[in-house]
Order: structure tokens, then sequence, then C-alpha cells
């Protein structure tokens, strides 16, 4: 079995959603985690430039950038903003130096969703030389199949992988998010197959009943994921990056950041 | 196009859970509704005996029984019990002549989802002499992921075919409910594979947000699923039997039973 140490460990900001910036950056530095997953509304709070150094200043380095995406949209000229936007979110990734940019697909803007997901194709596919010529890649994060109404016709990693492999660049991959996979018969093959292009990795666990559904997500060990076998098939897939805790969750959201980061400590490693 | 008409509607008792037996028995006959998918409890209000005999005096055939299942459990002697009771559960169907058994996987006991999906293969296994011997059918429900874990470690059709597939018997097929497949990349390719073992198919719709967990399903034409679509192609695998309009939602239970069937039928021709 592999261990794990805290040096992969990654917060992401949609844990602590009401920590701002500054403080998130100087406590994880307290609290030892060296890197910190980056949200864009957050690191608007005192800048992109302000942001990046301190993240520099403190030791820590930016796992991902969150994110991209929400390609599908019902006029060509809706979705050309939005690849400009995406084009922004690698600019900023860039100055972040966060490697990559955590793809969300979005929602159809009908009901057609082979239509919205070649939508999400095209949308990649048009980012792809601009990613290249960065150096950041392109993070495909399959969400859960609950999600497919209103955040992300991309739900399984089956399909994630189908279309990393349509777009064929080395810019492009997925994140596996524990909380979006785990209840796919297919997770551990799919994993598998996506190695060398695991591009992230979160945890998180899966509350039952789940209480909400956006903010439902559970503290690693709260709940039902075989979150160390998933972590292991990442690992073994030859995945040696951060692993992001991210934890969408009012409650969570609720309690002080240095409560949070001390307790994800402590179950990233006796649960992951 | 294949055309649509009411003689395929069945009204699942889930879609008016507050309509007593006797009065959705009346209900359907008044409003010309042939078919109904009668659950356990229901028909407990009234005894088995008197709501057979109620549905064969108004004209009326049950479409299916809800719902069998629930293999997963700690001890051996606890998937007993529960194997004991879906016996049960055919002996109910053979009396009320419905011809097929809804069959829902039920969670796991702990987070070994591969022990829990091994645990549902022998129970309906262990069922199948008992069902075929009764000539009643036994269709395995994929239900949406979003409830692996609280109530169906069985989450894809690809798994429900694959699970058909091994049991190998003409007594055990799948259900296809369009909320719980309508977001599946594969969903039409497993829909054409389980052409031969659809026995049953059901309509509702995603509302965009969800609005519950449980309690979330939309009347058709209410959400984002392509039901027409989904209808013509379980049509196109061979599937001529009942449709039944399966909705949870706590407002459509609200509702008066023959206001919810009356808007139904015309969403049945009008959206399926």
């Amino acid at each position: 079995m592999t261990t794990l140490d805290l040096s992969r460990m990654s917060l992401n900001q949609a844990t602590t959603q009401n920590w701002p910036m500054a403080e998130t950056i100087d406590g994880c530095a307290r609290a030892g985690v060296g890197w910190i997953g980056v949200w864009r509304h957050k690191a608007a709070e005192i800048g992109l430039a302000e942001t990046a150094r301190r993240i520099r200043s403190a030791g820590l380095r930016a796992s991902s950038l969150c994110r991209g995406g929400f390609f599908p949209a019902a006029t060509a000229e809706e979705r050309r903003q939005r690849i400009d936007d995406n084009r922004r979110a690698i600019d900023e990734a860039c100055e972040l130096g966060a490697p990559v940019v955590v793809m969300v697909a979005g929602p159809g803007p009908d009901r057609d969703l082979d239509g919205a997901r070649q939508m999400v194709f095209d949308g990649i596919s048009a980012l792809v030389p601009y990613a290249a010529e960065r150096g950041v890649r392109l993070a495909i994060e399959p969400l859960h199949p609950m999600f497919a109404g209103d955040r992300s016709v991309v739900v399984t990693l089956a399909q994630a992988n189908a279309l990393a492999a349509r777009i064929a660049s080395p810019a492009v991959g997925v994140a596996v998010d524990v909380y979006h996979v785990w209840w796919d018969p297919q997770v551990y093959a799919e994993i598998a197959r996506a190695s060398g292009s695991i591009l992230g990795f979160h945890v998180s666990d899966w509350i039952v009943p789940p209480p909400d559904h956006v903010l439902g997500r559970g503290m690693m060990g709260d709940g039902v994921i075989e979150l160390r076998r998933l972590r292991e098939a990442v690992d073994a897939a030859g995945y040696d990056g951060p692993i992001e805790v991210e934890i969408f969750n009012q409650a969570v959201w609720d309690t002080p950041g240095e409560q949070v980061l001390a307790l994800a400590k402590e179950r990233f490693l006796s649960e992951c």
C-alpha cells in the first residue's frame, strides 16, 4: 500500500469559501499545507498579482485554477464569449503559476445533450493552442450525473477520457474527483485508462443521504466513498501530483478556516 | 416517428402517493387509463385480494408491482430475510396479475461497493427459479447514481444489462426509467443492447435544479429530459408494453389524484 504524506495535500478554496484569500494563504503556510487550489473569484478579492505574490512569498504553490469551461450556449456569439473567458482563465493560471485549469463543461442551453456535448468538444479544442503556448494544461472534470442539468454535460470519467482522447493534445487531460465518480462501476477501469493524462485528483466524501444538491459534500471519512482505494488507483495510474481537498458544504463553510484545515489534514492522512 | 396513444399509459402509484388504493383504481378507470403500477404498501391498504378484485372488475391491469430488491445487508441472515421478502413480492405480483416485479438493488451495508453488487447478483439469482415457476419476471431498475449511497448500488443501464446477461434467465430483464438514465452518454447504446429484455419503461422529467434528493421529479415536459427520443429508442428496441408515469414529487402528491392524472395524460401524449 502506498503511503501518503501531507506534501501532496492541497486546500481547494471551495472548502473554505468564507476564508479571505490572503488569510487562506497565511493559514496554509502556518499549517504546513504547501498547495492551494485557487478559485478565480477568491483571487479577485485582492487581485491576481497580489495573490500570486503572496502565494510565492509564503512558499506555497497553486495546484490548479478553478475554473474554466461552461462552453454550451444558445448562440455562436455566447459560445465565443465563453471561449474568450477561458483564455482569460488560462492567462490567470499563468500568472499564478498554476499548471492546470479545471474545466467544468457546463449545462446545455436546451434539451439537446448531444449538441451540448459537441459544444464542449469544440470549446476545449479551440483553447488548445492558447493553453499549449502558455504551458497550461486543461483538466476535463466529469461532474456527478446529478449535475447534468445545471452544471456539466460531461458526467463520467469514460466520457472525459474519450473527450481527451478525441482532442488528443498533451495540453488536455482529466481531473478525477471522488465525489463525482465514486459510484461508477467503470471507475477503476477508467482511472487506469486515464494513466498519463490525470491532471488532478480531488477528495471529499459522499454523505448518506446527501444534505444538499450543491453543498452536500462531506469531510473525508464522514461518508461512504472508498477513498483509499480510489487514491491508490490514481497513484497506480502514475499520478503523483497534489491532491486537492474540495468540500462544498455549508457547515464546513461556516467553520473557521484554521479548524477546517486542521481536520482536513488529519482525515487526509487517516482516510485517503 | 412512432405515435403513442393512451392505451400504453400506466399510472405508477408513486405519482399519487396520497390517493387511496380503491380511489386510484376507480380514478384510472374513469380517466380511461388501463394500467396501474401497484406499490405493495398501497395494495396493503385494502388488502391484496380486494386490490386484485377491484383492478379486475374495473377492467384494469397491473403493469408491475413495486418493488422488490434491497439485497445487500451486513449479515447472511439479513440477506436471507431480504430474499424471503422478495419471494413474497413475487407471490403478490401473481395474485395481482402483475407480470413484473421492479427490483431496486438497495444500498450497500458499508463502503464495499463491489461486495454489495455481488450481493445483488446473488439475491436475484436466488429468486430466479421461484419467479420463473410463477411466471413473474424481475426487472432490474438502475437508479440514478445520486442514489448509490442510499437506495441502489446498480446505477447504470450498462450495469443492469450486464447483471441480467450474467444471470441469463428469461425471467430477468431491466426497467428503463428516464429520470435515472437520461444523463448517460451510453444510454442509447444500452437501450439497444437491452432489446428483448426491457420489462418496463417509466417516464417523468428532470427539473433544473432538482428541488429535492428523493421527491424532485417533474411532470413530463417540465424538465430537460429528451423524453420522445428515449421513448422512441425503447420502442425501437422492441418494447411495446405499458409506460408508467412515475413522479416522486411533494407538490404532485399534494394535488388531487384526478388532476394529476388529467395532466399526466395530456403530457404523456404531447411530450413522450
